[in-house]
């Protein structure tokens, strides 16, 4: 991990040249440069470069970057080069979407326990991991030793949820649920949230 | 709209800074500072005031911002000082998801028309809205002027789906399905990528 502090807005950006990298090389790609990762992301081609340099050199002036080395290194910095355990509250329809969700495995995550309060849903498994009583979800996340949940529950129940994530030693939480959590320092949050990106097109629109 | 070219990066900033301005306001705050705003979104004070001068004067130097003559402001902006039409394709697990999800009306999107193929769901009502068959969208959609669609189809299906909702006129596609759209020029797609958002937090993980 860099010594320096590097800003969360820059951090925020990694996952995003990670994909666009990602997706490039998938096509059979093996340079690219920051112009044409910046025209495609609607980013500065200056912004990429500084973003990136806040980690060391990956590209030479006037040859671009090594695709499959940017992504390397990219995926270290964001420590995606291993497989998260990840933990899903709630097996209404978006957990279920979510558990059945086929983009985790290869960008760093796989859902291994799935916690619900509704006894129909118990025991049941959804792709291929069993639904288990949330009455038992802070042992079970405790003993595994899970750092990552991602909350699919109803929006009045999602604070309490959160409560029991981070006492059971959670520190990252992706939240679908439309309401903002608290949480202590050290714990993240991201939301899950459409009006966001639908709000970023209005915009263009007449 | 603003004659001047503003870059992406700063429109998909603003839903940013309009939800925590929402949420501020929700929690009975009349005024706040760029300060304030950037140290809860881990975006820099400078970065926020150079921001919101892209558009006008929003603050006095000293005095900070009016939450709610910001709000005001960047809703205008972001033309979501209205209630836009939205068209959902796909009726399965996420789909239902996002016909029941509480957040769209109150920030400026209301789901009218929903469509799948599938005849076990066609005529069942989502949210008060009947699913419709698959086969009427575009017509549907262009009759009723919709400019925005949300597609929770399967991963293999969005490319056509989005062909079609393009080709009924459709400007603006948040995708649900893990795969990579390609649209003609003047349509605007976001993602719902949830690795993006976990690969986030890793970061910050040991």
């Amino acid at each position: 991990m860099p010594a320096k502090m590097i800003p969360d807005i820059v951090i925020g950006r990694m996952p995003i040249y990670l994909r666009a990298l990602t997706r490039k090389y998938q096509s059979g790609r093996t340079v690219t440069s920051s112009q044409e990762l910046g025209e495609r992301l609607g980013i500065s081609a200056a912004q990429i470069r500084k973003d990136l340099s806040q980690f060391g050199e990956f590209g030479k002036q006037g040859t671009g970057y090594n695709i499959e080395f940017l992504i390397q290194k990219i995926q270290e910095i964001l420590k995606v080069n291993r497989i998260w355990d990840v933990a899903l509250i709630g097996a209404g329809y978006i957990g279920h979407a979510v558990a059945n969700y086929g983009g985790f495995h290869k960008r760093g995550f796989q859902i291994t326990k799935i916690f619900d309060t509704d006894p129909s849903k118990i025991g049941k498994e959804y792709n291929g991991i069993k639904v288990q009583d949330f009455s038992t979800m802070k042992t079970e996340i405790q003993k595994a030793g899970i750092q990552i949940a991602m909350l699919t529950v109803p929006a009045e129940a999602a604070q309490e949820v959160a409560d029991q994530l981070v006492e059971a030693g959670v520190k990252a939480i992706l939240n679908y649920a439309p309401v903002s959590l608290k949480v202590e320092k050290g714990v993240r949050v991201q939301h899950i949230d459409p009006a966001v990106h639908l709000q970023n097109m209005t915009y263009y629109l007449d």
